[in-house]
């Protein structure tokens, strides 16, 4: 039975779907567990839920949905074909359409200038990751990762050779906790691998001085934070090594793609060997590479997306602030509180679900929207390490990524998200619980 | 001192270079060495080596180089952007550009249709075949490839934690020796990944029946060899599985891609969850995987690709038939004798240069021919078990592997070669050789 019974919760949970509150009460002792409001935004912005409701029924009973247009998860904005398609069509002509040709050249050399830091492309995020593991000479050893992350980051430890050892995540950012990072390190242990999870910039500094102080790698898998920023800088040129990832999901795009930027020249020029199997000058290989060459379409649309990023990532956190302010009136919804010194690109807005409080679990939530053709995604859902891939291999709980996992859906945040549509999102959080018992009774 | 000095050599070769014939002739015991001749051609080619001459001096000496512009190791092909622009520019403005959208499946439809065989495509070869070993459940075992062969090969092995275990190569094909292989095979083999060198399909029904006796998985390194026929049959749905590649470099380009090809149901459903991060329906993992999903891009240009292919094969072939029989005429050069039963794509020609009766070695040779504006390749050199990465693991001499590694070039053939290309590569190496001795002088 939920021990947060004195706050309305009588739930009984599964092992697998612990509650949010009781799985926070056994560990954080005291701590605030997941805070319900987020930093609090500088727009001023009139709660969407003192607006009229205009409709008799929602959609979850027929009613006309929140949005004509379905909102998904992502909504992918790319430089229409004639802004840079006679340099393609040049490319194509002449051949020259990968192996780090022009275009890649100069889109690294904006990257670099852009990012602050040394950048080499590649021709995705997870590749680029390998080759940051394997140049960082993580091969044989341990690396501590967080538990609550998309399962990329253990995935790329593994086809390193090396073992992903999880920790738990602070329920706050989100992120790798540093002081159990601490408990998890042992004389096998090469490297701790933050993840930047939505957007949301991990405890660099602290885990800074961990790795340090134990004489660790320290590298960042932050796929989802192209554009965020940390103490006024992007992310990029922190720890040892950070990856990037320009997945078509992702705030900056090129289709497919990624980068590793690190300021360790060494680490770098190993990477770069990596990309290209491993080959010196002279055709010898040191080690084992692999294709990691972005092409040069790939490198032509990053150029064109570099243009428009920063009005993008204005886009983005309005909406983002917009939709936190809209629900801070609700009861049931826990938001991310990273740092006040970071300002997160938010990949997705990331919503965690106290059923007692809303009125209904997350999958049920999840249906619920559906209806109202708002497409939220249970980002990431279920935490590593319940993963069949390391399923047993941690036998120690991990209370806040389970929590986390088991109760977050990601809403969607757009390069060009309206107003209207992040009032939109809020108002499906709205009536979705004004009408719960309903839903819960309808749902059985 | 080499022991072939009755036939006229009388060098001192270094360990890392042996001399062909010496190499061949300690471990051949009386078999044919490389032969020097490939299977005759069909076509009717009067002898480059009997059209008069029309200049005073060669390249290397100052003389007006035989090809005005120079021939690339590779010319690439693509179709003009308008063949597939709209198609493009859709997918650009649905944001639809990746993850297995509408343009990869029909790729793969149309690609499986020429093929004859299930295929999944991959956003490169190495990829696709990192996949094809992980799939096929070689992680921890030992895999036998040949010595002679792209690093690329044993690389994508120890990428997926087993180990890369050398096997030398017959002389005729430049391919895995059944022979040798079987010699290698411990308790720990768990595959045997044969390469196609140059797209010469290897001995694809002795591996089989060597795979079969022993239990063993059959894999194969098609790189190069989309377009070979082996009995009729085009390369693909050979052994356990065949991986392609579409590189820029390769006959059937797709500027990155690559295929898996499969008749094993199970082995490629496994291999499609691997390229989506090990993915399964519901978002769980039942194994590490990667990213190898190929752009709507790639798949658009593929598309192209297949409706000019079997016009590039003959060209292709007819190039390469042309460039051997006026090869044949001259001394000192070996070329590759694949199996009657075949005909190979020729991602390039390989010929194998023996210096005493060619009258300069391999690296001279490659100098006088770029003076000629003909930029050839030392391909594949040094062979694999000599590379830094693998140097140590093999104490075994491979004296074919060696002998063709360190003496082979290779030749440039394009899908649009003109008669007058093949016939001029076969004058540089007619000239080279008249002037053999007075280039070697003066290069000391």
């Amino acid at each position: 039975m939920c021990n947060r019974r004195r706050l309305g919760c009588g739930e009984k949970h599964s092992r697998q779907q612990p509650c949010l509150w009781c799985a926070g009460s056994r560990r954080s002792q005291g701590r605030s567990n997941l805070r319900k409001t987020m930093t609090t935004p500088a727009l001023s912005i009139r709660p969407i839920a003192a607006a009229p409701a205009t409709r008799s029924e929602i959609g979850f009973f027929g009613g006309k949905p929140i949005f004509d247009v379905p909102l998904e998860i992502v909504r992918p904005r790319f430089p229409a074909l004639d802004t840079f398609g006679a340099r393609f069509q040049d490319a194509l002509r002449s051949g020259n359409v990968t192996n780090n040709g022009r275009w890649v050249l100069e889109f690294e050399r904006q990257l670099t200038e852009y990012l602050g830091v040394p950048t080499a492309t590649f021709c995705n995020g997870q590749t680029a990751m390998m080759a940051m593991l394997r140049a960082a000479g993580i091969a044989g050893g341990e690396v501590i990762v967080p538990a609550f992350t998309f399962s990329a980051t253990p995935h790329a430890v593994r086809w390193c050779n090396a073992d992903p050892v999880f920790a738990d995540v602070l329920p706050d950012s989100m992120c790798l906790d540093p002081a159990h990072v601490e408990r998890k390190i042992t004389s096998k242990t090469k490297a701790i691998l933050g993840v930047d999870v939505y957007g949301i910039a991990c405890e660099y500094a602290e885990l800074g001085e961990l790795a340090r102080r134990h004489g660790l790698k320290l590298l960042f898998d932050s796929a989802p934070a192209f554009g965020t920023r940390v103490d006024g800088r992007l992310v990029g040129g922190f720890g040892d090594a950070q990856m990037l990832s320009f997945h078509a999901t992702k705030a900056f795009a090129t289709m497919e793609g990624g980068c590793i930027c690190s300021h360790n020249d060494a680490l770098l020029k190993r990477a770069k060997a990596i990309r290209n199997f491993g080959q010196d000058p002279v055709g010898d290989c040191d080690e084992a590479g692999i294709n990691g060459k972005l092409t040069e379409v790939c490198a032509l649309i990053g150029i064109e997306q570099l243009k428009a990023f920063e009005t993008a990532a204005r886009a983005r956190r309005r909406a983002a602030h917009r939709i936190c302010a809209g629900l801070e009136v609700l009861p049931g919804l826990s938001l991310a509180r990273p740092g006040s010194n970071q300002e997160p690109i938010w990949l997705y807005l990331p919503v965690v679900i106290d059923k007692c409080a809303y009125g209904l679990d997350r999958d049920a939530t999840t249906v619920a929207f559906a209806k109202e053709n708002l497409h939220v995604r249970k980002y990431y859902s279920p935490p590593c390490h319940h993963l069949k891939a390391y399923r047993g291999r941690q036998i120690e709980k991990l209370p806040h990524s389970e929590a986390i996992a088991y109760n977050v859906i990601a809403l969607p945040i757009y390069n060009d998200m309206t107003d209207a549509e992040a009032d939109g999102i809020v108002r499906v959080f709205v009536d979705v619980h004004r009408e719960s018992k309903r839903i819960a009774q309808a749902l059985g």
